[in-house]
């Protein structure tokens, strides 16, 4: 007899990506050996570096949840029968009396795993960009520095389907466009170390595999706090939106936001190279070869143009551009914008001159 | 002492439309008499033509609900100030008992507001798709049918920003990408027919200027019936959507839709013009060329090429699309696709095949 559906499924997808790690491992290590190899041949060999080791390191990120729990289990199992080694960080947010404790617990859990190395790190949590951005950057912080320090090839983290739908409805709120329609990516962070296996998975599913396999887990009250916006959207929006649209929704999301991610790279890789073909031999926009350009491709270099001239990209908003879009299509004369970061638009002689002041 | 914000609003919003209706007309009739003036030179100018007449004929469609009735009132006021004609259409689904008397009582109303012609028009709402489809489609065709009995240059619809929300998330749960993210134009139809001059309007405002006014409107109780998607959407989706993410939902929603049209139509532009680049001598898609577009422009393509040879698009999911688009990125010998409407996609020695059986 099998595992139970939902534990072989937690597998299945734990077992895919850890392929696609030892594939991308082994073809780094080789690109790195042929590099070494090169230099060795130039008389270059360096000594005192530290052996590369044969198999990937993977740590799973575990915050005690079922989610983070149920794939901390699957790669414990599944790293048994692939070559890599596998171990979990916990990241202690000192936000709750007790988490120390608990971040103690969530350690003994995975070292009875046999995940090697365990660790659990505490963090201090700022206030900037509100309670939950101020949350995730600090982590993010930890678990970069958790990688590198165990030199850690990929983490794992346990964002499901529902987690995806709810960061759709985020960006759908801030109406900033596709990108932001586009949730989290299966591959993220620094050379695409971090890992989500289960985007494709809903969060029944890794309940389901903790339940069956008597695997303890913690809910986080925070996910229950009607005071975070995503827990609101989590127990009360997505659920309406579920009872007027039908069951399918969360599918639908977390297809829209695959949809549109591919869409806005293929939109940004268009607008890379009409940023290239719009500039007159002194580097200058040309308002005439802009003129020309669909208007989501000329949006998108007009806004990489304002950033790179230092205006920062969380504060500039659609509006932003639609204004300095009407320098092209809809000029008389207009004087010059102002836009966040003190960068300043202004069209004259038919270029766009960017500056910050 | 002005009008109302809420009256002003609304005129505004229709007086921008009328503008450019008179400014298309102009253009369109100039270019018609060029063409006429070009036709007699040829010593081939005809006689029995109905004359053009001067100024364009505006039609409101009317429901007698709040939305439309606003419009109405500011169609009838601002249309007395500029070279155009309006008029107004109610159509009558047949679908409650007394509905000719309450499209009576419409034209009546619209014939109060001296709009000329005005005019009831009753259908029989098929089942296709759905109640909501079926109505859908059987006011639009005597929409389309009194646009033409009236020789009528443009027909506004009462369409608000709220309803635009709505339609991006029934489309957002079709999870089928950006375009069905777009939500309404608000110029569509033949030659732009329909036009919508309330898309960036809430219908607060509408129903504000009809009680400033002191218009009698009717809500219509399918509206308020939760049988409809729409109706839940409205009184359910929506608001739990609003609580969880704040008041911006709706707007934020509109602006999504209004980003994602011109997304979508910038990628179809790519898409059509990629599909000529990939074809080989004989007219097949080569697989070595459709391989290294991005893979939104490639499906895009490939769904383009699909629908051509007569697979409907309506019954086309992105699933389908995906499944052919693996005869590309993941081939390993698999056999031929079969697609709705007997369209049948195979790999044949480095080309796509695609028929219809």
């Amino acid at each position: 007899m099998g595992p139970h559906p939902a534990v072989a499924a937690i597998r299945l997808a734990v077992r895919r990506v850890l392929h696609d790690v030892v594939t991308e491992y082994n073809r780094r290590t080789e690109q790195a050996g042929r590099a070494e190899f090169a230099e060795a041949g130039a008389g270059a060999r360096r000594s005192g570096l530290p052996e590369r080791p044969d198999t990937p390191l993977v740590l799973v990120a575990c915050s005690g949840g079922a989610d983070s729990m149920a794939l901390a289990s699957a790669l414990a199992f599944e790293s048994r029968k692939l070559p890599v080694r596998a171990g979990g960080i916990t990241v202690d947010h000192n936000l709750q009396p007790g988490s120390g404790l608990r971040a103690g617990e969530v350690v003994a859990r995975l070292a009875e795993m046999r995940l090697d190395p365990v660790e659990a790190v505490a963090v201090r949590v700022g206030r900037d960009g509100g309670p939950e951005a101020a949350a995730r950057d600090a982590r993010y912080a930890a678990l970069d520095a958790a990688a590198e320090r165990h030199g850690a090839f990929a983490v794992l983290l346990g964002h499901t389907r529902d987690d995806q739908a709810e960061t759709v409805l985020l960006g759908l709120a801030r109406g900033s466009g596709i990108r932001s329609l586009s949730g989290m990516a299966a591959a993220s962070g620094p050379a695409g170390r971090y890992r989500r296996p289960f985007l494709q998975l809903d969060r029944q599913t890794a309940r389901k595999a903790c339940l069956v396999q008597s695997i303890p887990v913690w809910d986080d009250p925070h996910n229950i706090d009607p005071a975070y916006t995503r827990s609101r959207l989590r127990h009360e929006g997505l659920p309406a939106l579920e009872k007027a649209l039908g069951k399918g929704v969360v599918e639908a999301l977390a297809r829209t936001a695959q949809l549109s991610r591919d869409d806005a790279d293929a939109l940004d890789t268009w607008a890379a190279e009409a940023a290239r073909s719009v500039l007159d031999d002194a580097g200058r926009l040309e308002c005439v070869k802009l003129s020309v350009l669909p208007p989501a491709v000329r949006r998108r270099v007009l806004r990489r143009a304002v950033i790179d001239a230092g205006s920062p990209a969380g504060s500039l908003f659609a509006r932003h551009i639609e204004e300095v879009d009407r320098l092209i299509t809809g000029w008389r004369g207009q004087g010059a914008i102002n836009l966040p970061g003190r960068v300043e638009v202004r069209r004259q002689g038919g270029r766009l001159v960017i500056r910050q002041s």
